[in-house]
């Protein structure tokens, strides 16, 4: 399983990086096999980066041609699309299982749309005082009429990461079909 | 100046129909140099491109590829990008000075959250009926805290035509600043 | 009819430089209402843009995100891609009825070779001193074994340019078949 | 170290299978650290994917947007581009520190191309009796006169795994500088 991770291109307060840590260490356990992908090394996605590989994790980095020099560590897989910003993240959404938001800005907020739109399960961290908190008051089920995927809101960390592990194994049969 | 216009990918309902015409005719007498940019050549999308080249407006069509074959009325000029349907969004809203959203779902509303996240002035029409009216309860400003471009919101068509043409040149150069 | 232009990023010799503006006056004799697409504004790209608008084509230049802010002349359409030099060349290509190659490297050699993947009409202008002038004796009739369509080489451009105006319509219906 | 593979999109014969088997093994035992990028999962493209797993080669398999639902096995790393497959040859060639093309068509060709248009070393299988065989006498050198890199030639597999991993670490360098 491949799982997307959309999360701020610039550092989070230490609240949210606590979130993140427990949502990583319970994916670990629930979900060991899974595949991350993250659009960048900077912000909190490097953050993400580092953590997931102190625990292990196969970890894909998805970069913007504005970025494409930036250093990575050591085993992580390099993806140079070659693409803006916002096509990159088409990259990053489109070669994940599902999407996993873990707080941003309008990037964030772009990649949440387009798993959408894709018909690819999303989970979104809520409560993070993020500008990706308003997307659980703007959309609270679906983003459109269409109602493609249901967008799936926690402020639990813990508990996203094991629905992660349980739900979307089978939602990618249908985001396929 | 080229205008980008969102729209959506489904046929709408004749008040919106009403209102894009009243937009367009107005765009026309206020900036008759304007170039339309749409993403597609169907639903209301194909309904702005048919009004437009009655008003001779020179017409831009961005596909994607997953629709590179749709015929366009002669004399429309034809961008085959390529790239599925998102990635197609960004070079229509990349080759925009101004995006211009008149309703639509998911896909309309991810392209005024990437015209925002590259600066570009974006205009969206209001009590549409469609998903994207959901925009200015989320977003009455802006979209995230960097607060790049103020989202402007118009529920009269004509004054917001007026607006695009009036503000959009000055505008310009600030988004490639 | 949408012709693509593959052109030197660099400024070329005073014959290549004649010899296309012989193609270009002879193309507006032949077929008037073709619209030119070129992949930028510098080197032999831009001679043939500032040649083709003094005889009124309608001109379309698309941009790689590398030189998403190069200046355009007025009335030229601009598409910014996002994309990377040789994924701009695909928009180019994949947008164009034909793909008129007048001399230049390896970029233009790529395009050459894009456009006969794709299927579609391929004329390229030989004897210009330049490298693509290479791909006649690797390439004499066909690039590949698939034999998708005849590279067509010629070395007077007004003779091409009649062979594109009188041959191209009718190829198009055959390239998307 | 990621070593992008340009191969036939069509089985070939069993010469060059057996010559890429070779390849892979020598590649295996000169730098088992490498991860392997292709471009899909069909003709020798899949024979070197298949060949590359039972060697225990970390692979990614990068899609066209025409072949995004093909199945991968399981353990391959699937990016999915959204783009057609000629755009999503330039993720494939970004993503590579060096590229070596095992023989093929246009498609082959194209990679070779732009992976010289982009700096980054190439090496080339010869005396397969496919289409790209044409590239040595067409370019026994460069492929264009800005000289960018050497295009090497080998028809003797081992030896160019080995110069692949003995030179591209060091070449890596140049290609990003």
């Amino acid at each position: 399983m491949q799982i997307g991770i959309a999360a701020h291109s610039s550092p989070v307060n230490a609240k949210v990086e606590s979130m993140v840590r427990e949502f990583l260490r319970e994916l670990r356990a629930s979900c060991p096999q899974a595949t991350l992908l993250l659009g960048g090394y900077w912000g909190l996605m490097k953050f993400v980066v580092d953590e997931a590989l102190k625990l292990n994790f196969t970890v894909v980095v998805v970069l913007p041609v504005e970025r494409y020099d930036v250093e990575l560590p050591q085993g992580v897989i390099r993806i140079d699309t070659g693409a803006e910003f916002r096509s990159r993240s088409v990259v990053l959404v489109r070669s994940s299982d599902v999407l996993v938001a873990l707080g941003g800005g309008a990037g964030t907020m772009i990649e949440v749309l387009m798993a959408y739109a894709m018909g690819k399960p999303v989970y979104v961290l809520t409560d993070t005082g993020l500008s990706s908190d308003a997307l659980q008051r703007a959309f609270p089920d679906y983003i459109d009429d269409r109602r493609v995927v249901r967008i799936r809101y926690f402020n639990d960390p813990i508990k996203m990461a094991r629905e992660v592990c349980r739900e979307a194994p089978r939602a990618v049969k249908i985001s396929f079909g």
